[in-house]
């Protein structure tokens, strides 16, 4: 007998229907014999519905009451999927974040999981009840209600397993499981069995959207294993786990790509002690996330500074930088948001050389122009124009042999 | 300074442009002064809209996670008026019902309140805060959620009232106050500017449904003044207090009417000890509550038993009772769902002879027969034709002069 947390994401639950289809899934597991937490979204839509709710109420809501408002979302999942189960003879018992105390900090619309009484889950499964969890929300030590922002359901089912010390948890999605690219582009990409939390971290970082980082940098800390799976088709979908020798094998894990980011330039900036930090405060000020950060070798004093940000970003940290050149003296500032991060991933790169080449030989091969390279001992990024990404994610999916090397084995979940 | 607390029903909040109202009520009992309480109720028809979701989910949803379904509604609204204060620069503060502590049993969907942790409440009041309470809900000592059933909110409002020790419970509807008929069939009905406990009550239980008799009875045990008025035009609405002297001088303070019952009789039941008992056990078993009983005197050692009850579970108490004659050896079942009741309601009665006969003769002057009779010490209730309600209303209307005696004090809310 196993302890199987289970995520259920926001299309996954987004109807009745789909959550007598989630039912189905715990119920199966637990003929399997394992003991079962659900961990659930707000249904699909619903939290859009809120925040439009609360921006007719006021232009700026409040950060408390907003998460008092978002928090009723997941309750009505897990309300729904309750009944369920219990029509269906399983006993089934529901907590909000509140009542099963997953404490978080204070920090309203993005707190961060501090504790979680784990007893009353404990006791619940002793007694053979199915516990159905709203993810997403907590309590600060005041008893505020607080939630976790973006991708926070997968934060409490991880550490709701941290909790009870669970042998897997298995986040439901609509898609099969990590692919070595994603399959709308190159089509014969293949879901991996396995891959590490490191790769994962890349594959996340670099644009696939499968899982948050939070939710696997958690993992990650604790050890507890991830299974990536899909609540529309049965499969045993992708485990996140530690390294292994079997690992090791695999040179490239994965191609990953991003076309969320633009790019921002600063010309012939005098090249001074400090200089990075003048440009890039302005800019963490205004609460934009930088991703890749490149300065190139100064030349007659002067160098030029180039870096990333979220697309949705782009206009307001144009403004800024246009500030901040006027204020250093730069000679210009160019912007392109026209442009796509490809990543290959692989803790295999660690111990080969020549990786980066292969890659930019590859790419030079089919014409294609590197903007920008960013490495990490386990990714190389590099930045091109967003006409070639396809070309480039393909490109390099065969150069690294992925269409060959990952066989699908479908008894991997056991 | 005095301590209001304000309760806003479905349709007092059913849209934020309403909710927007709402905090304009708020706000103007600050100006005033007072510290302001205001309990809340879902939105209009959400309540109805989380009731489908549940019937979709399971044929028989249980009752404790259909009380984590219902409690979101007013989760909903706390949130947004509280957003809405805040925005026009007023301190509040939202609370569950978990959250401020309102313990009750643990009897989900019809939950009653134990007790109330008022401390937090009254910092919050203390620190110049608009505390605003999700009605109808509470928690039980083991800390799930439960729901007060049917008006709900009115009692939470009252009991959070009780707990505050508050000046005013003040309850917002879509009328204007207790008026000595209804409007809609007497146009010279007249609000009523004080009305004591026991006459709500009796009002209440006779089918005025400005309030529910659960509140009314608690805030009559806690001698709680309420004032109902309309959330939707000014107003001093009605106050509900202790009996004073100036309430003695009315004889009659209202007619009210009920077209909510049915009535059933059993002809020629053998007439001996336990016969009442062995009638109504059945029905009470079913969970049907019976409202006026009239057993005749028996002739011939038979009797007739006639019982009122809901008029949507008269099929089921006809079938019962059906059973029950061939039991009992009784001849006959009759049953009539085209009946109202009519009652005169006055604490005046208590020292004045006549008023039954007085109440009678108008009746029979118009031609109305008389089916039963059932009388309190401030109430004579009488079951009539369906067909003949407005005329009976309007007759007895007039002949207790209640169109001359009740000016309206439009000052009277101070």
């Amino acid at each position: 007998m196993s302890l199987i947390v289970q995520k259920f994401g926001g299309t996954s639950v987004g109807s009745v229907e789909r959550i007598k289809a989630v039912a189905d899934i715990v119920i199966e597991t637990r003929k399997q014999g394992h003991q079962v937490v659900a961990v659930l979204s707000a249904m699909a839509g619903e939290t859009d519905r809120l925040v439009e709710l609360a921006g007719q109420a006021a232009k700026e809501p409040d950060s408390r009451q907003l998460d008092v408002l978002l928090a009723t979302g997941e309750q009505v999942t897990i309300a729904l999927l309750s009944m369920v189960l219990q029509e269906k003879k399983y006993q089934a018992v529901s907590y909000t974040g509140g009542q099963v105390h997953i404490l978080t900090d204070n920090v309203h619309n993005k707190a961060r999981i501090v504790d979680i009484e784990a007893m009353r889950v404990k006791k619940d499964l002793a007694a053979r009840k199915v516990v159905v969890i709203a993810g997403f929300q907590g309590i600060d030590e005041q008893g505020n209600i607080t939630t976790l922002g973006r991708g926070g359901t997968d934060t409490t089912a991880v550490a709701m397993a941290v909790a009870l010390n669970a042998d897997e948890c298995r986040i439901y999605t609509d898609v099969d499981g990590v692919f070595t690219a994603d399959p709308r582009i190159v089509s014969e990409a293949k879901r991996m069995d396995r891959i590490s939390y490191e790769e994962m971290l890349e594959m996340a970082s670099s644009g696939s959207k499968v899982l948050q980082t939070r939710a696997v940098e958690f993992a990650n800390k604790y050890k507890v294993p991830l299974r990536v799976l899909s609540s529309f088709k049965e499969g045993p979908g992708t485990l996140i786990t530690e390294e292994d020798e079997s690992m090791e094998q695999a040179l490239i894990s994965g191609i990953a790509h991003n076309r969320d980011e633009a790019k921002l330039t600063l010309i012939s900036v005098p090249d001074k002690p400090g200089i990075a930090a003048a440009i890039l405060s302005p800019i963490a000020n205004a609460d934009i996330n930088v991703d890749m950060i490149v300065q190139n070798v100064g030349v007659d004093n002067t160098t030029d500074f180039t870096f990333t940000v979220h697309r949705n970003d782009f206009n307001k940290a144009l403004a800024l930088l246009k500030k901040t050149a006027r204020d250093l003296g730069a000679k210009e500032v160019t912007g392109d948001d026209r442009i796509v991060k490809i990543s290959v991933v692989g803790v295999g790169m660690r111990s080969h050389a020549g990786i980066a080449t292969k890659m930019f030989v590859a790419l030079a091969d089919e014409g294609i122009n590197i903007q920008m390279i960013s490495t990490s001992e386990i990714k190389i990024s590099v930045v091109i124009a967003e006409k070639y990404l396809e070309l480039g994610v393909r490109t390099l999916h065969s150069t690294f042999g992925l269409e060959g090397e990952n066989d699908v084995v479908d008894d991997a979940a056991g």
